[in-house]
């Protein structure tokens, strides 16, 4: 099974390079299958099957197929996927056979519990700077990170080749701000801050909203919906 | 226009009753509906258009129609909506015109963070508990909220009608806080543990996982596509 799915891996590449749009529902699919082989593993399994992958993910067998035929990984019917193989070919798709730099900006609550997030290190996204413009928290030491000034930010971002920040500043900020970071060549935003951003083309935005996300759960007790 | 909105208003109800599922989709861009009808009505607009509320919800005036349409809300061909009477009307979809009761239950860098956020406050959930089952902070105040020991989670979340818990502690400790909060009679939670959770039937579960979030980013980095 390895010669044929290393075999395939250049057909992926295209593939992925042609493809017009690859959903965001897709790729969060991918993590989540990334998460349930990566137990599999861990509890010594050597092969997965798709309904197994379907049944973790809350998707069906057919989705997982369908999900992981779009890479060009197709398993042997009756045999599962091999975990290994499997693994390896999802964190190639999702880009994390190598670790990230990863800025915080704003050193709030959030900035700091996001600063010190233990999963993000486990899967390869390194914080390796943090900013805020409060002289009280400029020059802080968090767990071997100093909180650095504002003013700084452009160079270090440079500097330190970070690849992705992670916006945790005021809604009223959090424009000027990742305008700032864009112009330093980051092509990757993650924004907590409650407010629509925009961002040249190019670079990509994704949004956290623990708010709207209480809409939903509010939605869901008012309507009598199942999650 | 106001008259023809009241009217229907009993057809909605009873539509969203009878329909099979709206999807989590929808229901997130009705919450961005609400943010940008909140924007308009401050800078004084009477009304708004399909266009406008697609512009900014990133999506189609077709899509923006048909998701007002779901629950019996029109506007006129050629006049748009009424600003105060959609408002009205999504916050009464989305359960919004009466406030909610939530419990923090973790009270780290995350937990804090998430108590003390502006936003929850402002959109009418107001958290009514903090809990943990460290001796360190139990017994802290924050903002007026006392952090209380984990052994008063299950009264507490009764006496003070707990109706949304957020979910902020270590992923090995999330399950059990879930089981805890649903036999108390939570029908929603919010969990920011970075691990799958099982909820019963009748019981709404939503997460938000940055570290997936991030993925979606390496994704993107690593394939060259824009967000």
């Amino acid at each position: 099974m390895r010669a044929a799915v290393f075999a395939r891996r250049p057909a992926r590449r295209s593939a992925i390079r042609g493809m017009k749009k690859i959903s965001e529902s897709a790729v969060r699919r991918l993590s989540l299958y990334l998460r349930f082989l990566q137990e599999a593993e861990a509890a010594g399994a050597d092969t997965i099957s798709s309904g197994e992958l379907a049944r973790r993910g809350g998707t069906t067998s057919a989705q997982v197929r369908k999900d992981l035929s779009l890479f060009g990984s197709f398993g042997k019917r009756g045999m599962g996927y091999s975990v290994p193989e499997l693994l390896l070919e999802i964190r190639q798709i999702l880009g994390l056979t190598r670790p990230w730099n990863v800025a915080v900006i704003g050193a709030g609550r959030l900035g700091s519990a996001l600063s010190s997030f233990r999963d993000f290190e486990g899967r390869g996204f390194h914080i390796s700077a943090v900013f805020d413009n409060d002289p009280a928290k400029i020059g802080q030491s968090w767990g071997g990170l100093t909180v650095q000034p504002d003013e700084a930010l452009d160079a270090t971002l440079r500097e330190r080749r970070v690849e992705i920040a992670i916006v945790a500043v005021p809604a009223e900020a959090a424009q000027g701000v990742v305008d700032r970071v864009v112009a330093a060549g980051v092509k990757a935003v993650l924004n907590f801050a409650p407010v629509r951003l925009r961002v040249p083309r190019g670079v990509t935005l994704r949004s956290v909203d623990p708010t709207l996300e209480l809409e939903g759960l509010s939605f869901a007790l008012s309507n009598g919906k199942d999650g």
